[in-house]
């Protein structure tokens, strides 16, 4: 029998999972210190749920894409795709909750799709979402947040944010329908990937030359916030539009001078969810061939109401992916650690007395050390110096430490600094102090 | 349409997963100070792979119980229902790892089966195992760090350890038949469920009565290792009975006089699993209301070799309940921590002048506090001061920091102890300082 993956799924090798652990480390502390805490569903939802129309609709791509299963009792469930359905849920199962809700939730999710380079059926998302607040507020506190992440992962990053009731808003000007609206937005959401060219193209399958010209008038506006404010003023017409810029200006008063370098109004970022109904915003790495976004977001104030039935939830959240940024920080630094282990011991093998004396006096350092929560390790085989050093050379441990007659007599030890080759006599208080 | 969660499965509310989040967090930190690295596999694997009959094996529970679900190609898949399995796979994909392999994984597995109080459809598991020793060392080593994870979490718990080799040799002595020895392993696994009567009972559907009184006789022999091993050295008969024994003999040696004292060892201990070949062990609370099992594994040196069709991999790991372990912390200690929000800051809202002024004296405050890395959080709903405290208090947020016209004008803040109810005028020194 010839052993194999799922199609289109993968393991994660330990020096990978060993950077992605540091970086959703990273992530949870900065999520805490923005006050949310983190809520975990189920990986498995009832396919009811899942295919909600209120969610990500049935004709979605996530609902076409979502593995389906049956428990024992016939019951019809499926693979979640996202975290945000889960959550729309749990706030209706538990409408006593306080509000606002802030919650975080770290997970894997699946979609049975196509497979492309770098794209996987079973991937990580980090979402953060605010419940219950339509306070422009939270809309920057998900946009600061974003900052500080790019800043302690050392991501050479920027925001890019829009405000949905704006864009549409402006598209209803230049002659879009209503009927029409989610197909545009999803046209111009590609703008990024295929250029103006292609959204010109794919949008005359569907509008009149009049319309386009109008649409790609819009997504041709650039410049700094208030040279962009400028120029929509006169475009502007009805309340929905007057709200979206209100809220965008709003939002700006709330960053500084440098949070602002770091934020780019763009009136072409559209978002794909039919969720979403304001701010949106996109987090991009600059001069960077990772050109996927790296966070993405937005506001959706009737989702989780529309889920529950009743009562009202304004919500806006943000969702990091995993793989984009584990892989953004690898090809900036490829060299990662390949193990948490700091030190490995060896006990010499020569007669059998003095196997056993080097393997208790290792035994005892180890445990000495790891009472000191230093990570370390020693060898179990029977193997001789020589195979032990490389086998720590291949697993990048950065320290040996070898111990024979000679060292046991001394009380000292004989300590290889693995890059360098050099070795030195140390006594246990001197190795303390180095790998502390 | 109401909305559901499948049966057998469950939130996890924000309480309850900070807790889990501390457990896992101290887990891991104790698995990679023993030297354990992690690894990633996915949740969904092929169906051949989890029924293949050199894990759990096609008539077990286990795979009776597993999730079943197909691809768009029509691929035969099934959720995880242990996280031993996969690593099988795992290493017999990747022949040219390095061995020994100590890794952890930590996540979700999935079981269809019957549902009982605190029985789950999914679950989390926390394995660490150690590939490529066939030294006692390697399961002492797990043995110390399932003391080290009571000692780190406060568990009043004890170790259970036994080895298969002798067990097995023993009721062969005692009259079990080789292609018998299975039912015998399982039955007598249930002994502190249902009791020596219970145990009898059921043997007595399979074995004769002098047989019976064979086994019976095994699992009441008791006392300090020294005293079982004396007991036991007559009754030793063959090769796998001597080496079972010399194997219990030699881990003992590698613990000291504290250790010992939290490791029973157990010869009535068998542990249901078919692929075990050595040690086996399981940990237990003392003097608790939680009487199932927090952690057990034990050796298994032919199972990959199996999986992979080659080589040698001998094997030792250990598995870790969450759910037991989070619900014997819980009833150890009721009052957990509801979020590790701090301090909440409440801008007091008059007139429109003092709302902005309070408003942007809360953010700047809030922005410093979170670059200090401190979990704060600031009102952002329009309600009340009083609807404000009450959701701090609702919350668990030990403090509320309340801002005002007269606040501003003195740079002084009200620091209320949500605790006692006392308030007092804070510099934000102080405040740096009393949170720190």
């Amino acid at each position: 029998m010839e052993l194999q993956l799922p199609k289109g799924m993968r393991d994660i090798h330990p020096e990978d999972k060993i950077l992605r652990e540091t970086i959703t480390k990273e992530l949870t502390k900065i999520f805490e210190v923005y006050g949310f805490n983190p809520l975990e569903t189920p990986i498995v939802e009832r396919f009811d749920v899942l295919s909600n129309k209120f969610g990500a609709g049935e004709t979605s791509d996530a609902m076409r894409e979502t593995f389906k299963l049956e428990d024992q009792g016939s019951r019809k469930l499926g693979l979640r795709f996202d975290l945000t359905v889960p959550l729309a849920r749990y706030i209706a199962m538990n409408p006593n909750i306080k509000l606002p809700f802030k919650r975080y939730q770290i997970g894997e999710v699946f979609r049975d799709g196509p497979i492309k380079l770098g794209r996987y059926r079973e991937f990580w998302q980090c979402d953060v979402d605010s419940v219950g607040s339509r306070n422009m507020l939270a809309d920057a506190e998900l946009v600061k947040l974003a900052l500080d992440v790019f800043k302690k992962l050392k991501l050479n990053a920027h925001i890019e944010i829009n405000n949905r009731k704006l864009l549409e808003s402006l598209m209803l000007n230049a002659g879009v329908k209503k009927s029409k609206m989610q197909d545009a937005v999803i046209i111009i959401d590609k703008l990024q990937k295929i250029g103006l060219e292609g959204v010109t193209a794919e949008l005359s399958k569907i509008f009149d030359e009049s319309t386009i010209e109008g649409i790609v008038t819009i997504l041709k506006i650039e410049g700094t916030p208030q040279q962009i404010f400028d120029q929509l003023e006169p475009m502007i017409k009805g309340a929905d539009g007057r709200e979206g810029i209100e809220e965008l200006k709003k939002i700006f008063t709330y960053f500084n001078k440098k949070q602002k370098e770091m934020i780019k109004l763009n009136l072409s970022l559209a978002r794909g969810f039919r969720y979403y109904t304001g701010t949106i915003f996109e987090g991009f790495l600059n001069d960077s061939q990772v050109t996927s976004s790296i966070c993405g977001g937005g506001r959706y104030d009737n989702m989780i109401a529309d889920y529950a039935g009743s009562g009202e939830y304004p919500s806006v959240g943000i969702s990091f992916g995993l793989d984009v940024i584990a892989e953004a920080i690898k090809i900036e630094n490829p060299d990662q650690i390949k193990t948490k282990v700091k030190l490995y011991v060896i006990p010499i093998k020569t007669t059998k007395e003095v196997i056993q004396k080097a393997t208790s006096e290792s035994i005892k350092i180890i445990d000495k050390l790891r009472k000191e929560n230093l990570p370390v390790d020693m060898d179990i085989t029977s193997r001789a110096i020589s195979k032990n050093l490389d086998y720590v050379d291949k697993l990048n441990i950065p320290y040996a430490l070898i111990i024979g007659k000679k060292e046991i007599n001394q009380h000292k030890y004989t300590l290889r600094n693995m890059k360098t080759g050099k070795e030195k006599l140390v006594s246990y208080e001197d190795l303390l102090r180095k790998l502390k």
